[in-house]
């Protein structure tokens, strides 16, 4: 329980870092961007970076050292073979339409989370009253508004299923009470139960209504329709964590990128083809000049090939990245923070502020 | 009949799963996704690949062992042409604008799909009384919605035609009375009949604001607006059904495919150029070098041909998977599971919660 | 006269068989589609491919037979010049980019055709009574919005201006009284007048309301609201009619592929280039023999050209045929089974279902 | 004035032509669109072809006649160079991102056009009374509508502006009374008033409402949306005006498409390669053989040059086009033809058919 | 202080001027754009050309006069190597796909931007009364909108950060109470407070409400839910704001961009190909013929590389400048004059043109 309320501290703190982070970068030009570690495409990339490098080095060593005359020959035109591969590859089309529609989706998703702001201005502005039931139906209103965005999360976002694995530190929390939860699990029914709270809100809105705490048609059915289009925003986060872009063409995207640097493991070695023509085996064609050219100079490290690794890999990770939003990678959106910001807020807006009547004063423009 | 209920447990017991499975992909690496077979490019395209290399065995032993010289001379020609072919063919931006409007369209469709948790919400809000009639009102009215998608489903979903194959198991199932059923059937119109169930419930809106049991103009608006979004998802579907893409476009890109994949057939072969050029007869011009090049090493299996095989028919099952999401495809959207979930949750809604007022009380950041 | 109901039945007919062949084609594989017919790019190319085919055979045999040796030459070089520019059209991303854009407008125009179903749904709620004059009312109110929905049509649809080619059709049809013919040429305006009906219609709103039909302002609201938006679709209909895609776009993508194909006819050619290269006159240099390649093998049938021929011409006929949706092709949508249904489904609604109140009764999951 | 009365009398005739033009245009095949002058993009490009044309010859002339060997074989480098730089601009892609966000800006601002239906509705349904001020209070309040679309259009529509230099002439035409202009000139600020009539209408509304002329709150609520919708696309309009794309995109493609025409006017330069090799002064290289070969005819007029340039210019000149879609080209909305329209179809909406109540009768359908 | 008043003056001289540029420059034709400074793409773009050109030109010098034979040789590998790169990158599609989705986003910013008119016209229309307390009711609903509207734009925009350094220039500003800013600063809250006008608004409403100033129910519904789609667009800017495009993304476009112009610094260079073949040392192997060909000519300045600079480096500035729209660069969007004019209108719309009823006249087409 001490995690949770650490967490939150954790998470605010992190917060306060995260946002002058994002806006500096945003001033200064683009190249300051190269230099970014945290969230960069060399943080993400230097694990493969190093496992592409030694794999190029091992296969350089074992052809520099380890083959014969033939086994080289054979080498040289396999090598050949494989960088004509390469660049008949169209991998940045392929790239470029995929990683449009993850990013689309992405923002899609972002835009999809649910804020309680505005079922809090209803509640404010529709439930009236000032003894202490008023205060606790507002509260216990705008509380299942945030339960029911709270087990939503839970299904969609690792970090916040990490926060609360169990329902009991939802409780601890203070989003549910243990009678709620005991109704929670009882209610027959194996589907995920995110309705829930929203359904319990109805009822309130109900009792509201009945005991003349909202006083008009109107009044109650702003408040309908607000939690429809929240409970909507909910059922988006669903459908976009229970259907994914589909495996095949994921799979086909990296399978792309994959093959292509297999390729240049091979494609782009230096290959010693000057060496000694009369010696060659017969039944081997020699490579023709055109193609010595492009292997004559041996630079150890291939730098270009590196600078497309970064290029084609970073843009894979992209995808990757965006894929899943709702994870605990740097790009992420913070969850956690969403979580305690709505529930402070929103009880602020339906009980602090509700009794803090401004006075109607006149303002300096006023005649 | 048996069947219908063997089939819900089926389809629960394969929904426990699937998330799982989609989960645990998102959250390790792209490349962990290469080696998955469910609902993979492998399991999609094994057939096509055997075909493809059964041909491409077949033409190269033809060529090798079938034909003789002067038929050699001419089969190489028509190699060399046709491997010409398939590097101006471009490919891969026909697909790539063809897949985007196609998984554009796919999602739409997710989109459309009707829930009926607002309208649940709606009438255990504003259809009041805890008697027995305002039960089964609030019963019946939940089950026409229900009932409505359930027959639109039945038109657009083959899975759902087969759970459902005709109105006796939708009576069967609880869907429909015998006596609706009737009256169904004895509409006068040959028309699709999915907008009787929302006429039918238009007709209850109208009993329960005669009988007082909505109290208000704005609440029996609330239900009448929601409804008709309902029922527009539920047009939308059959639209999406009714008017698909273009024949003429679907046929250009697969036409696009499979002729490069049969150029391929021809122009990736090992040629065995080096033979015996003075052989040659007349009138036949030998390859000039820079094309014997190309085809210097035999290595008898095309590995490259068969990852760019992968990669762009890959990239076509894509789209034909994306084409029809209401079909039995592993990535298809799991329609019986839609149908059992909501009628079971918006049962839940409208009388087992009606009638569960949670008790109100202080959350613990109650001051 | 007859004319009107024949079409009716026969455009039913017509419906009952597309909606089969398209469900049948989206379940088999992709390659089925190769072998279609109907709406196929074969149906929409055989024309221009015979021209194509034909133009070519002729240029094929000027060449070979009426030309002299000098002439050869010069043809020679021409075709040569030819093919290297069919090699720098970018023609593939002109049509990727035109196309998806006129795919987008297709879809969008699909989805602005206005039903009646919502309003339908709304007066059999709201406007109450069993008399006859209520039966009327109900009954006239939905005709005007039919008949505002018919009058959009033949407008914009080639199929409903031939169907109803003067308002006399439109009476018999029952869509429109006699009188209501006369008002409507008498309004003095020479602008398009489908606002008309929707104006009628209003008018009936309001006398509802004062004989407290409509008993509820709400319900007059819900009324109001549908009705604008159903105007709005009839706006967006003659929108997508008025302003189309600017003529420019489309010439530029129509001239890319002609010029294209132009090209082709000359650029495909099979070249003699092997006769005898010391008679050639001065002043022309023989072109070289890496060009000599590519011509050296005579096949009389251009076919991978008659390939790419379907496959970009296809592509143009995507365009071509998505760009008016509203006429009689086969892809285009079937506006004259659109009219009858929607007549036939909202009279129903608003007349027949409305008096068909079904026995409220206990479902089989009632406890 | 007059100068208003005849335009209005040109743009109905010239709007009954337009139509009639497009329409005809989607009915025949697209190679018809090739012979098409108005709106075309011979049109549109026939003047700089000329100059471009008229370039290539003076270049030309130069070549051959006016430099010397020396100067002729650097001039010939040049060309090389040039020629090379072409191949390697991409240029498509640039133009196709570029066109497809200008298409797009292009439609969105058709869709925020605002029309005055839907309030003529609201108000014809919701303002009660046939005495002469509710005459007259339907008809200011429709006016103020009218009003307020054309000062907005007045500032994003050259056309418009052209009409209406000035205030009078908005007097002049109806839409305004002096007396409003004084008002309208005395409010003390300094930004665009276009909100002002709408701040009128809604003055009116409050005044209905007292008068009881507008009933219920609910119908208030309906027009007071609608006007508010309205502005919106008021608002959105001024936006598209205000804030365009951004000066370097749109610098950057036409750079783009500038730099590729002059680089074509050498490198697609007929060059006399062939002339004599030996007589060349040292320190240059002779292009190699490869490179002779491209420019080895001599055609004079440089025609597929020419049809890349009215492809390329041509999609510029869409961007070009579609960029202030108000103005007064071929392809432009007629703003003044919608403002006429609007103001006379509002009237009859809300004056004329408001007193012509249809009779009530039986449909031909009615059993 | 002095400042705020000071910087009004500028921004509105400012703001008049900017429409004029933008205006012409649509009308004349796109040439004229290209000898544009301001917002120019030379404007942005001169100082990384001269970095650029001044690179260059060192790295021509020190090959040219610094390195000996050996070194030359081995530069003029690299050399070659690294053009053999730069047409192998496809910049064009990255940059492509990545400037399409910062210009979606972009434009979404822009239509996110709050405008109070909407909800001056619900107060104008919905909360009556001429009393002075009615006046301040009115004023201060509008001035709590405009304050909710600033505080947003303080997080967002970096101008109006730099107008209102704290609170006390808004106070001063008179967009808020030192009462306010006391109860403000006092909110026990460390999570963003823009909310908070909001909610005192929503108090004031219920206040109205009671004091029967809002005289019906759906008058304050209408009021509610223009205030919450207010609140809305406050939340979309500052979720813009808070989750950008992936790091990730900028950063492989960016290192595609950069790497590309690093290799054009060598691949682009002049070099010496035809010295002396003979003295070359031995193990390098020296470029073959077609290669030498494309160095030939020396031209001192790389003036289409330059153009290659110009265009490739301008989309990224399209992409770097539209990133974030709201800080003060020539394109972005005007934010202070944005504050401004809403206080002023808003201010105009409840206050002084509710008083002014317009008298109600016949108009000239009165019959």
């Amino acid at each position: 329980m001490d995690n949770c309320i650490g967490h939150m501290r954790q998470v605010t703190s992190k917060m306060k870092y995260a946002p002058k982070r994002l806006r500096k970068a945003k001033l200064g030009g683009f190249y300051k961007l190269l230099f970014r570690w945290k969230g960069s495409v060399y943080k993400l990339l230097w694990r493969e970076a190093l496992v592409f490098l030694f794999s190029y080095a091992i296969v350089s060593l074992v052809y520099r050292f380890a083959l014969n005359e033939t086994q080289k020959t054979s080498f040289e035109a396999f090598c050949i073979y494989a960088e004509e591969f390469t660049s008949m590859t169209p991998i940045s089309f392929v790239l470029g339409f995929y990683v449009s529609i993850i990013v689309q989706r992405w923002w899609d998703q972002f835009l999809s989370i649910p804020w309680p702001d505005k079922l809090a201005y209803d509640i404010a502005a529709n439930v009236h009253g000032t003894d202490e039931e008023a205060r606790m139906l507002r509260r216990t209103m705008i509380r299942y508004i945030n339960l029911g965005a709270l087990l939503t999360y839970c299904t969609v976002s690792k970090s916040v299923k990490k926060r609360f694995p169990s329902l009991d530190y939802v409780v601890t929390a203070g989003f549910m009470t243990e009678e709620e939860k005991r109704v929670y699990l009882e209610i027959p029914s194996d589907h995920p139960k995110h309705w829930l709270p929203c359904a319990w809100f109805i009822n309130l809105v109900r009792k509201a209504v009945d005991d003349n705490r909202i006083k008009s048609a109107p009044a109650a059915k702003t408040i309908i329709d607000d939690l429809n289009q929240f409970h909507d925003n909910c059922d988006d986060l669903y459908g976009f964590d229970w259907v994914t872009i589909p495996l095949v063409y994921t799979q086909v995207v990296t399978i792309a990128v994959y093959t292509f640097f297999c390729a240049c493991l091979f494609g782009r070695q230096y290959l010693q083809l000057g060496r000694k023509s009369e010696q060659m085996p017969d039944g081997i064609d020699y490579p023709s000049s055109a193609d010595i050219q492009r292997y004559n100079v041996d630079y150890y490290f291939p730098a270009f090939t590196m600078l497309q690794f970064l290029f084609y890999f970073g843009w894979l990770k992209v995808a990757e990245n965006l894929m899943n939003p709702f994870g605990e990678d740097d790009d992420d959106f913070e969850m956690n923070w969403v979580v305690d910001r709505n529930l402070q807020v929103s009880y602020l807006i339906v009980d602090h502020i509700y009794n803090l009547q401004m006075p109607l004063v006149k303002d300096i423009h006023y005649d």
